[in-house]
């Protein structure tokens, strides 16, 4: 078995993801969290200066989505074709815009603009990724793609809180087809396990 | 053979992956470029209301990515194994890393924040990724990844050109091993087959 490390700060955030894949596929990893101290001295080491980083056998590589797809494959989370990843890429990628949306505004400096962001945001936005991806959940039965489990499942679930925690919102609240996804990922036992024995950290 | 349809507007820019890679494999597919005029009644009959979209047997699905990464499986460009997968998925993420914060400059609309912003996108943003983009380049012999070609050099060097619009230059003029990667690609036959006959746009 490949001697698994996952660098990252203590938040879940972009490495919960692959968190969450490792745990599912009981394949032991080096938790490693990196304070804002010793980050300075890291950075250089990273590939692209950024994290989360995956370890695999002493080689680091980057890009969340990338590493969790890899991940995906290894713990046999992925398509059973060419178009069923087609599937689950796609919604992935989705959420990913939708994140990244939602960043640009939860980070925006000026109190001003982002006032002004935060309108479109919440009145666009938000409802309209919200409603594509409730629908793609009620059609494949309480998964986003492939109406079986996933890694898209598992990505999802994992960077909700970041989600809701940059929208200051339960995103899922009112969609419930959302929230069977979230329901079919937290029940099971590895990553409930998981769940359980993480670090509790707000992001 | 699938019946294969490309929407987009008639720009190169996201649309080109599709293209060229449809090229490469010698699949015949129906070039729909879709007028300014017509859009606004189409949206709506899209997957997220956004192109490109690809049609696949009358099946839409969007995502610039994930659809390059389909049809990279169908023509065999992609990796030989996952790590492979992972190598060029890592890269591809990297190039649309780039790509956005490119954008995030040319489409701002104040100008003065946009000379703000252009400051530090121009001696620090495009340097650095072009700088390890060009290492990774010339650590793997003119290709992005695994030292052969694979769709990751398709995507690159057919969106260069909407890179190269937005920032008014010619971003692998000193990165000789970015160069590489681009005459790899385009002398491919197939490939530069569809760039001779393609319509000649701006973007």
């Amino acid at each position: 078995m490949p001697d698994y490390k996952v660098y990252y700060f203590n938040v879940k955030a972009l490495g919960e993801p692959l968190r969450f894949l490792l745990s599912y596929g009981n394949l032991p990893f080096d938790d490693v969290r990196i304070t804002r101290e010793e980050w300075p001295a890291l950075k250089p080491t990273m590939p692209m200066g950024q994290m989360p980083v995956l370890e695999v056998d002493g080689k680091k590589v980057h890009q969340s989505v990338a590493m969790s797809r890899y991940l995906a494959n290894q713990v046999g989370l992925a398509g059973a074709d060419d178009w069923e990843n087609l599937m689950i890429d796609t919604v992935v990628d989705t959420v990913n815009d939708f994140r990244l949306k939602i960043a640009v505004v939860s980070y925006e400096p000026d109190d001003e603009i982002k006032e002004k962001k935060l309108v479109t945001l919440n009145n666009e936005v938000i409802p309209f990724y919200l409603e594509k991806l409730d629908d793609i959940a009620r059609d494949n039965n309480g998964y986003l793609a492939n109406s079986k489990l996933s890694w898209a499942d598992i990505y999802f679930t994992a960077i909700l809180d970041y989600l809701n925690y940059m929208t200051k919102s339960d995103l899922v609240a009112n969609h419930p087809y959302l929230q069977r996804v979230v329901d079919n990922v937290t029940s099971i036992e590895s990553i409930r396990s998981w769940i359980d024995k993480r670090p509790k950290t707000e992001i």
